[in-house]
């Protein structure tokens, strides 16, 4: 096998098979795929699902409307949004066995963030309910086990969040649509229309955006013909990370800190002069306003309340200053600003903002798992060796 | 946000933010990153891991010995191995409060695969555990982290193989190596030496190998900053695809198929002759013999048994028949084939051989996961929007 020395060094002709390309660091503008479900255009400000502006979506329609668009290509009918309520309603539920198992998970995880317990219990459900490889399926069983994942996981992170903090379980109401029926699940009460509006117009928001990399996480494991909740926990997994999902929270933290208006200008102008970043403002593909966030200041905007009236004080200084002291880094108010903004005016506690934007892009992974496995070919780049070459005789061990 | 028209066509001078570049499908070829782990040469038919040819590795060391390898860069002294597998012992046991929640779960999953339930509770115990993003955590940290995780695998498969039969679990051995004690925790019985390393020596051999499809994964999801045991579940899923993790048990399948040496000519021609693919054969890297493959089949020799004999046979008649009926193809004989054949000699039943696989590739995953979090950078790709040009008006809800 051995045997001979073996440059690490270009060889002059390589054979076509061995032939590799370099990438970008990060695939950053690499074309992966086709897709026909949407797009981010960062200089426009832009970004759509299907055909339509994402935030005139999320401004006229309701997200049942807008998955169902995801999965079929096409708004519902009228007839077609009553079918698919009685399609989505009792996917709602916990699965009986499985529910008898979250008290004692969220015991053995207290603590834990949402999203690892959420990761955890799906990854069960997949499990007990016996998903077979996408690989191995129709289009349409596929699609089925998508609408199951999507209606279930607002539901679990209800009742994770409830068992977490020593609350019973919520049982999901087939006469609440899907925004309402989630808080309602979530603090036991009804909300009222507003709030249950301003949450949806955030969820409808956050179904898809690119390429980003939980949902390319999900079609890499989808193209190994990995069954579809493989492919939804590792999508959970990366956007658990700081980089992706973020904080919506520390934005909010950030108005904490500030407390009143006037003291804003002070407290931006120290932290932007200790080099912090400031939480809320700038995006890697937007360098104009983010579309998400303008629409979600004008949903925050119509909720009123004293948070709001400070968030917007303190955008606007924000940006001020950013001018000022970062001239030409063209840093934007981002989604997470007024997401947060918008959560907390609704009611979701700061701890639920990332799950909550889970609850919404499964959405988006889902939709994506379906494209991938529709024109499936395994993803398996290639890496670059530049450590020491190979191979060297093995020492026997001592 | 929307008015006017806008063309999906390509402007003139795109802004340098919005090129794009075209990758081949399934990013074959596509250099994603640097890596000093290790390499595959397929044309070569060789792979190694750090500085050394893995198959010499898997020849001459102990499991223990390869791992340190691909933890630390160098071969462990004598007293770097003792002070190692001290590190490595009490990292065997599962945490007491997980272990107590295995029996529920493998009830609620009865029947799921193995690997869904593997996925299931390595997350938990990363929610347990309250292992914090990668992001935040020191190289030291997180090497703890993948010691602890690479360390429980194999005592969470075998309780959890247990638990789906009916049998009680049983404890790792402090006394037993990696090996011996993973065939001891399976059957309950300390293993004959001569099978403990033929497993083992099938385990180093699968510890990495190139940037496959769960090792991207695990890269991936650790580029967003999540914690360690978020990117294994991801590599798991991917890993549980029949077109990664693939299934070793389908080649001993069709042993049983074949039955006898005598019947192996005219059954493979029937096969080859229907366009069946030959279970065993081919690889999309190695176009020569899989160096994995020659091993093993040195290992199965040693180990000899009818079934061995069997398989060498087959082998033999199988090369001939895909040449006389494929010519030009270059099918060889690839991991999967010996694979089975060694661990059905040495006792591990057929649904535990991917599980298997799995057990020693997490140490090549979570290497990977260092080297992405020591030099990191968000993996974010592009897609090419093909449907329909974006904005249509919405038309309103009926």
């Amino acid at each position: 096998m051995s045997g001979g020395t073996r440059s690490a060094g270009k060889v002059e002709s390589p054979p076509a098979q061995d032939l590799e390309h370099e990438a970008p660091p990060g695939l950053e503008g690499v074309v992966v795929a086709e897709t026909a479900i949407g797009d981010v255009r960062g200089l426009e400000g832009f970004y759509h699902y299907r055909e339509y502006n994402a935030v005139e979506l999320a401004e006229t329609r309701s997200l049942e409307d807008v998955w169902y668009l995801m999965y079929h290509g096409a708004l519902p009918t009228k007839s077609e949004s009553t079918t698919f309520a009685t399609e989505i309603d009792p996917l709602r539920e916990i699965p009986g066995d499985v529910l008898a198992t979250l008290p004692g998970i969220a015991l053995v995880a207290e603590g834990a963030p949402p999203l690892d317990l959420l990761r955890t219990t799906l990854s069960l459900i997949g499990a007990a309910a016996g998903f077979r490889p996408s690989l191995d399926l129709s289009a349409a069983e596929l699609h089925d086990q998508g609408l199951r994942v999507c209606a279930v996981v607002p539901t679990l992170l209800c009742a994770l969040y409830r068992l977490q903090h020593g609350m019973d379980v919520v049982a999901p109401r087939p006469d609440l649509a899907y925004a309402a029926n989630y808080l309602y699940m979530m603090s036991g009460e009804v909300p009222t229309a507003e709030h249950a509006r301003g949450v949806e117009q955030y969820l409808i928001s956050t179904i898809d955006h690119g390429f980003n990399a939980s949902t390319f996480t999900a079609r890499v494991i989808t193209s190994t013909g990995a069954d579809l909740v493989a492919a939804v926990v590792g999508a959970i997994g990366a956007l658990s990370g700081p980089l992706h999902g973020g904080a919506p929270s520390r934005a909010l933290d950030m108005l904490d800190a500030i407390g009143t208006a006037d003291r804003a200008d002070a407290w931006l102008r120290d932290a932007v002069g200790r080099g912090d970043r400031l939480m809320g403002f700038g995006h890697r593909v937007y360098k104009t306003d983010d579309p998400r966030s303008v629409m979600l200041r004008s949903v925050a905007e119509r909720l009123g309340g004293s948070k709001v009236e400070l968030a917007t004080q303190v955008e606007q200084q924000a940006i001020d200053v950013l001018a000022e002291l970062k001239p030409g880094r063209k840093l934007y108010t981002n989604v997470e600003f007024y997401a947060g903004v918008v959560m907390d005016t609704c009611g979701v506690p700061r701890e639920m903002f990332t799950p909550t934007f889970a609850s919404s892009r499964v959405i988006g992974w889902t939709a994506h798992i379906f494209e991938q496995s529709a024109d499936n070919r395994l993803i398996r780049p290639s890496a670059r060796y530049v450590g020491p070459p190979p191979p060297q005789p093995v020492p026997p061990a001592e």
